[in-house]
């Protein structure tokens, strides 16, 4: 915990120049040698400041060929309304979704509380993978009274849009009552769905959404891949 | 991503058990063999349960002495106002501080454009260990604009508190305009301070406090031990 390397200010002034679009994802940076004589400095300096980058998974090393720009991680808001293609789309990325699984079955208990079902009720389970231009960015899994909402996994699997099937039952709005957020290492499914090395860190939400008279709607896990995306909470939240 | 098998829904039960405080932490769980009677299964389906908890940091076992619950996770809400003394009070959580380094020196790229200095302006930096019940719960990096406040390190040294600190310059009132969060492994220097694992998943917490008049007065990076914390966001957020 010393004062600022000089190494840490220049993977700051990279990274930087990676945020303001000086190089693009998947841009080869210069040369080792071409960076020391920019920063005035050895290459093994420059090279302390790419390896900090790429622990950062800002960078990463391809052998013989040289160092390249990762993919700029997608800024996600976090906030009252969570809608996936609006987000993506507000980001700048092409939204898409692959549905993973569909079944119709017996609540756990923390989706008969968070939902406050009646005692025999089902729900439906929506399994998928969200994709930013085509990567994977995060698993989810999402959990409907199934009372409520008949037929709703074949909607959900024509429409791929859980705000445009619920629309066709009547809910026009709905919110985000609570968010729960920690990380935790991606299983080995996980990290096959979202290309991630195994027990690479993922960052968890759980939520609960309700309609506009405030009953719970749908109960919500999804995993991001951590180094691909970055949820922003701001203060129109 | 079949229908839940019988070793998931133990391991759901036993989780609400810990939450409900059926179980608390540190205490030891029933035997497998005890815990095989009471769901009528076998030790191996127990085993199981068991096993994903442990993954899920919820219990660990000791060798030859049981499986134990693990410490709770500390809820942490995340919104416009943070507050750590207020928000650990809250989840009835004792609160510590332990400071581990306090500097003035030249701001880096992020630094300067996050609290908008001038040219020539320092900042004050601050790196602590926060706890829980004496738990180490987050290792922190608060950095100032020094002209604004002159001194501040002593005041922190003594005060160990940045909303009574920042009280003594008149700052009656902050609250954060922006939260930006991701996961990443914890760097070796982390997992030390937070009695992690080394390459734990933390949860990093980026953000920016504005004073009444919207002026930036604190920009600070936090890295929870994911193990330990949830963070919460809710709607008086």
């Amino acid at each position: 915990m010393a004062r600022t390397p000089i190494w840490k200010s220049i993977a700051t002034t990279l990274t930087d120049d990676i945020s303001s679009g000086r190089y693009a994802p998947s841009d080869k940076l210069p040369t080792e040698a071409e960076l020391a004589s920019r920063f005035g400095v050895n290459r093994h300096t420059v090279r302390h400041a790419l390896k900090a980058m790429a622990q950062e998974n800002l960078v990463h090393a391809r052998r013989g060929a040289g160092v390249f720009v990762a993919q700029v991680p997608t800024d996600y808001p976090i906030g009252k309304r969570v809608r996936f293609h609006q987000n993506l789309k507000q980001a700048g990325r092409l939204p898409g979704k692959e549905i993973l699984h569909l079944e119709t079955r017996k609540p756990d208990t923390a989706e008969f509380e968070a939902l406050a079902l009646a005692a025999t009720e089902n729900v439906h389970v929506y399994e998928g993978l969200s994709l930013a231009d085509g990567n994977p960015i995060a698993v989810f899994r999402s959990v409907f009274p199934a009372a409520r909402f008949p037929n709703l996994p074949k909607r959900l699997s024509h429409l791929r849009s859980v705000t445009a099937a619920l629309a066709e039952y009547g809910v026009a709005d709905y919110t985000r009552a609570s968010t729960r957020l920690t990380a935790r290492r991606a299983t080995a499914i996980q990290a096959l769905h979202l290309r991630l090395s195994e027990s690479a860190p993922v960052l968890r939400t759980v939520g609960v959404n309700i309609d506009a008279s405030g009953t719970p709607i749908e109960f919500g896990t999804t995993w991001f891949a951590a180094e691909r995306v970055t949820l922003t909470l701001t203060d129109e939240d």
